[in-house]
């Protein structure tokens, strides 16, 4: 019986997994150095905690499962929610500023396409508790770091920033009531990836007359800063965010990664819980979605019945990034599914049993060795030893009854003859 | 609005997560160096892969859900068939034998218990294509192997072994026809776990006739391997399961860990796959569950649709070991959640934006550095430093205007100035 994999998921034969393996080490090793601390939550949680605050988007992607005990449940499409409960449990004994990163597997119930699977990977990086755009420039400065750091340019990716308080301020001096704006947040945020016929279609049922619809436009079209406040008008809150998105600039010019990063103001971001500063990285040219994205959300621990803290993120899926790293030609060629120190080989049948305990002995020590299961002839052991990467190949023959043996290092195929004490100590 | 996490699953604070890591990362390093290559599947799969051939106590405590489609999928209980499944997608192409470990994470929907979580992790390595009980004290070896390295004794823990032909042997000579063989193996496997009354009573119904329900209860208590042919029978079947034993404890002697073992006939394993060796590790004392366990399963491939190939294999999972390795205070007590190389302090609040440019370089370098959001008075920063368990701390002063700073070094105390231009080299 012949059952298939389900679509929109992956198996990860070696190869695949050291390439999952490469790709997560370095954002754990990118967190450590950005002085995060990693932590997991369960990949199912109770179905309502995703619909709380999650987004329409993500809301209607959950893979909802119920237990033996009628209890609704959901796997997680992100880890948010689960950050959140997780810290409001603990928020009194957890020193602040809190920084904390993950890399949760996420599910999404969406139709599988490329860059979009329904079961994927996602580094998560949060700052909890510092109400300044400095945790905001961190956590950009990061992201940067992490994509940086395995050869990205900025001609090949750019940091889109800006402020989820302006587009509420345009939206609101436009005359958008407040209660509509989460619908319309989710439409914006779709600006690029639908034609523009069906965005003003769509744009034109939510907001029916055409001055407004068409200031809408022009600030999604606009990608100059200092044109925002004539778009919008002026008032005391699109000062704050303009002179939030000035400072953030200085830093990340004093973080010297500023050449990655432009104003873009129209960038929304689809989820409802963002409060300030947002932004997505893109790659340059092409059609891929965005690689990740993140930005303020000072509200979302309050609510989940926690306090009023300030928190900031950044979340960054592997699929996306899996493909553009692919196309830049950016991931190892060299990647290896095993590391052999040694390979144990016989010169004659009856020394196995001696291959047996020297190559347990040699793995009790550390080193990682490995043995040929029938004691073929020495030449094709010789050859599985190379087919499997080990560095050095043992080759026991009549020198063992005076407890040594030839060692012939693979790369440069030197022989030597080595005692069985010095090999073990 | 608080929402609590779902019962029978864990949240991973930074501590908890440091704790799995070490777990998992010892299982991976041991891997490795046994030779085993990492793979991975997918959270889930058709949920008639889970019903096929897992056995019935899994079958049960399956998390089912239907996605949009109307498809029936269920979170993977195991990862045993998800294994067979591709194998079986590549068997042509794949080099034999195959060695591959795993570190899923499993789901069963059952009552929560010391020991048994409804989400947990599970160290599994499986050999495919060696026909020879070698593979299996390979497998066995490399389980303790791991549970030596964390410094589990002889004393600690013990490997039972049996075969399953034994027991197929001896439940045939005593009359038990074929197709009650495995809703026996099911309550055979519960011999340790349940009241002797209860047992006695279910297996009452199995098998009414006391004759043969002596016997199988008189084999279960057996804990000598030469006992068991004068209680079963001898037959050829049963001769070769015993030179099998023979065999792998030779094997288990080179391999220098026999001193672990035991043969106990009355081990079975739950799953309906097994054909050949089996074995569970179990806590000396106490009333732990089995730590981990395994044996052959030469059918497995070929009852999903591939060839028929030999098979054996081992699983752990991290639950009861956790308990183990607490009970033993073998869990190192400096696990730590970060490992900052570099506490960059400023002595003066004017020298702010070097601290964030310099902490910036330094990371790009590939240091591990944190610095404090708000620039407060030195010895606050300094204990800061502490606290995060910094190695060094850089004090940025006056003597930055030359290009110098001052590295403190945390563990002596020590201080000295060092050119900028140095440490970023």
């Amino acid at each position: 019986m012949k059952i298939p994999p389900v679509k929109g998921t992956r198996d990860f034969y070696p190869l695949d997994m050291a390439r999952r393996n490469w790709i997560i080490d370095g954002w754990k090793r990118v967190s450590l150095r950005n002085g995060f601390e990693e932590y997991d939550g369960p990949i199912f949680e109770y179905l309502k905690m995703f619909q709380l605050k999650s987004g329409d988007e993500i809301a209607e992607q959950l893979f909802s499962l119920t237990d033996r005990g009628g209890r609704e449940l959901a796997l997680r499409p992100e880890i948010t929610p689960t950050m959140a409960r997780m810290m409001n449990q603990q928020i009194n004994s957890l020193p602040k500023p809190i920084k904390w990163f993950s890399v949760p597997r996420l599910f999404r119930a969406e139709r599988p396409q490329r860059g979009r699977l329904r079961e994927f990977f996602q580094w998560n990086v949060d700052i909890i508790g510092v109400d300044d755009v400095l945790a905001d420039a961190e956590i950009i400065f990061t992201t940067i770091d992490y994509l940086s750091s395995v050869g990205l340019t900025p001609r090949d990716i750019r940091v889109k920033i800006s402020n989820r308080k302006l587009l509420a301020s345009a939206l609101t001096n436009i005359g958008i009531p407040e209660k509509q704006l989460y619908s319309l947040y989710a439409l914006l945020d779709k600006y690029n990836r639908i034609p523009p016929d069906v965005f003003e279609k769509t744009l034109a049922e939510q907001v029916p007359d055409s001055a407004p619809a068409k200031k809408i436009v022009d600030f999604m079209n606009t990608t100059t800063l200092s044109e925002v406040p004539e778009i919008v008008g002026k008032d005391p809150e699109v000062d704050t965010a303009m002179q939030e998105l000035a400072s953030l600039k200085d830093l990340l010019e004093q973080m010297g990664v500023w050449q990655f990063c432009d104003f873009y103001p129209s960038i929304v971001r689809g989820l409802a819980y963002y409060t300030g500063v947002v932004f997505e990285v893109h790659a340059v040219g092409g059609e891929l979605r965005a690689v990740g994205g993140g930005g303020r959300y000072d509200n979302l621990l309050q609510d989940f019945g926690g306090p009023s803290i300030a928190a900031t993120g950044m979340g960054m899926g592997d699929c996306v990034l899996g493909i553009l790293l692919e196309e830049r030609n950016l991931i190892p060629e060299d990647l290896s599914t095993q590391q052999l120190d040694y390979f144990i080989a016989s010169a004659d049948k009856k020394y196995f049993p001696k291959v047996i305990e020297i190559t347990a002995k040699l793995r009790r020590t550390g080193k990682a060795a490995n043995f040929a299961y029938k004691p073929t002839g020495l030449s094709k052991q010789l050859k599985q030893a190379s087919v499997q990467g080990a560095k050095k190949c043992i080759i026991i023959g009549s020198e063992i009854e005076s407890g040594k043996l030839v060692v012939k290092d693979m790369a440069t195929g030197e022989q030597k003859t080595t005692e069985l004490d010095n090999l073990l100590k």
